[in-house]
């Protein structure tokens, strides 16, 4: 078999955690195993071994960059000091082009986290649930600054949060419709509502 | 063991049913076994057997069960012909209140249904499809009314169906929220959005 050739963009570790996360999501994390991952990259086992150590450890790496991407990009929107309804449009954009882009990692972090060991089980876990707070504060700052209504901070984010995880269910079935579209309309959806 | 005992309104088939799609929730169709279902009614197995065929029957009524209320539900609302935003309400208030007085049963639905057999397999899956069509329908009616903006009609169904699926991750951390809000604030910003 061949040796692991990346991209030019792509180190060989990033190879392996794409494929990874094309098995994991297509198979599960549990039943997907390094053979089949070999197989996917196109080398031998022992080959792998040589750039991760372990199945876990592509989980982590997978969870892990994914769960860094969301949280430096709220760092630089929080750090923009905009108004919370930019900040807010920023950030649903983001989480769009995620989804399209790196469906697989994304759709593996969203699933499969709950087969991290600990510590990473834990910390992940924390990271996810600071975000979610940082953005409840975002919508809170947005009320006060009279750009939201005074809806519960908490819903108006498990909607959003829950909206745009659902473009796993359009990566599924790959609707004739733009990214833009899809994007621009679910951001004004979200924002501004659909009725007239 | 004790004899299966219904509620005043529960069959002693409704009672199985209930403890399955815990069952099924908790563990996953595949794991969950007949022995512990027959420990979560409180009976024997043998005894279950007198009541339902195998697991695949629970789930294919589980399942159907779930589907044939949204489709009732939608029939009775169509029925009424009233305006499409009124509807399009309606609808998403019922999606809701399933999710939060039959959770294990919709979640059994949601995510368990690729375990059903043919033909049930097909049929769930053909009766989903023509739900979430009569549903695009309703809103390219709302458009045409001038009720709802200019949008497309299938990002907004999966915008609207994503966020109250996503209730699935307030109903696991239980916040301190009355139903009632959750339902108005979630519906609020479903068809008005949060920016003032």
């Amino acid at each position: 078999m061949a040796k692991i050739k990346p991209g030019k963009n792509a180190s060989k570790k990033d190879v392996i955690t794409q494929k990874a996360a094309a098995l994991f999501k297509a198979k599960g994390f549990s039943s997907a195993s390094m053979r089949e991952l070999a197989e996917a990259v196109g080398v031998e086992a022992p080959s792998l071994y040589n750039h991760i150590g372990s199945k876990s450890e592509i989980l982590q790496a997978i969870c892990f960059k994914v769960a860094n991407a969301f949280t430096q990009y709220l760092d630089t929107t929080e750090n923009s000091a905009g108004r919370p309804v930019i900040m807010l449009e920023n950030i649903i954009r983001f989480h769009i082009r995620m989804m399209l882009n790196d469906f697989n990692e994304v759709y593996v972090a969203n699933h499969e986290w709950k087969h991290l060991k600990e510590p990473y089980l834990s910390n992940f876990l924390i990271q996810r649930r600071g975000y979610e707070k940082r953005l409840i504060g975002i919508v809170e700052n947005g009320i006060l600054a009279k750009e939201f209504k005074a809806i519960n901070p908490y819903v108006a984010v498990l909607t959003i949060l829950s909206a745009v995880r659902g473009l796993e269910f359009w990566q599924q079935h790959k609707k004739n419709i733009s990214s833009q579209v899809l994007e621009d309309d679910m951001v004004d959806h979200l924002l501004k509502g659909i009725t007239k």
